[in-house]
């Protein structure tokens, strides 16, 4: 049911952010209040808390749920960010691009060892950034309890890619 | 009690982003559930719900508490961005920074003519970009309701800048 709610507002944005591309733009679900929390409240549902000790949200997006998720879960929230963004001694990954590399930080103190981390991000595509994110997870010693999305573009087949570090990935609507 | 609480976590991170400037860390804010719960019941506390019609939050740390607050309120939440990140029709503001000028972007159907928008950020410093994110608002046809931060550092004067766009400038800590 969330899933043809989400598929109703979720807006197709061609060519964007290049030619061929079709941007799935959440926007409008930001806009819809009751929608925002019936997002949070299937991540709920689906979700084992016993088995979370840490939330982490994928830059930017990822903090626009992520932190409404980690508090209903009653559970720390550590932001990955993009790199220089933030202050404190970080630890770094960086990953392919179709051009070029990005990099993505943690802070080294964002959880104790052996944590288990739920990974938070709005949308799963081919899965370069969340892959990034998970090594950084294991840098710090921590595991991964999950993967969160609220999309998941099925076709580029990033759930695959991400079954090397857990079996527990889902998303509330895919494509 | 809050403006204590917030003191005792957050983080001084000297020489950060460049020499002579303190970085005020929110990381150690996000890890803790009661202070990020605190946070949202004290914003309520002083808002009124009835005089406003949107949130919007700024990218990217404004993105955290926005969206929970947004769903607190029972309002729509509004991003605004950086340049080139939102996929739909935009309407753009440039602002200088100390060297160089930025550009953020809202998209051009976020919100009716006439909504009353209250803007959220984590931390207000000299106003530069919640100035130009109100003047994006107004170009929208849109009037603020207020601001909502969880920190100013009042040494620079952000606030007395924001004066000609509201009277209502929240924050629950001040340096």
């Amino acid at each position: 049911m969330i899933d043809q709610q989400l598929r109703e507002v979720i807006r197709d944005v061609p060519d964007f952010p290049k030619p061929g591309i079709v941007f799935k733009d959440i926007t409008p679900i930001l806009k819809d209040t009751y929608l925002c929390n019936a997002i949070l409240d299937n991540f709920m549902d689906r979700l084992q808390p016993d088995f979370i000790d840490v939330v982490a949200g994928i830059e930017s997006r990822g903090f626009l749920f992520g932190l409404s998720l980690a508090q209903r879960l009653g559970k720390p929230f550590v932001p990955i960010r993009k790199q220089g963004k933030l202050p404190y001694h970080t630890v770094t990954q960086s990953y392919n691009l179709e051009y070029g590399e990005a990099i993505i930080e943690i802070h080294e103190d964002a959880f104790k060892r052996g944590s288990r981390v739920l990974v938070h991000d709005d949308l799963l595509a081919t899965g370069g950034t969340v892959i990034a994110a998970s090594q950084l997870i294991h840098k710090l010693g921590g595991t991964i309890a999950g993967y969160a999305f609220v999309i998941s573009l099925d076709f580029l087949e990033g759930k695959k890619r991400l079954l090397d570090y857990s079996q527990q990935i889902f998303s509330l609507v895919s494509y």
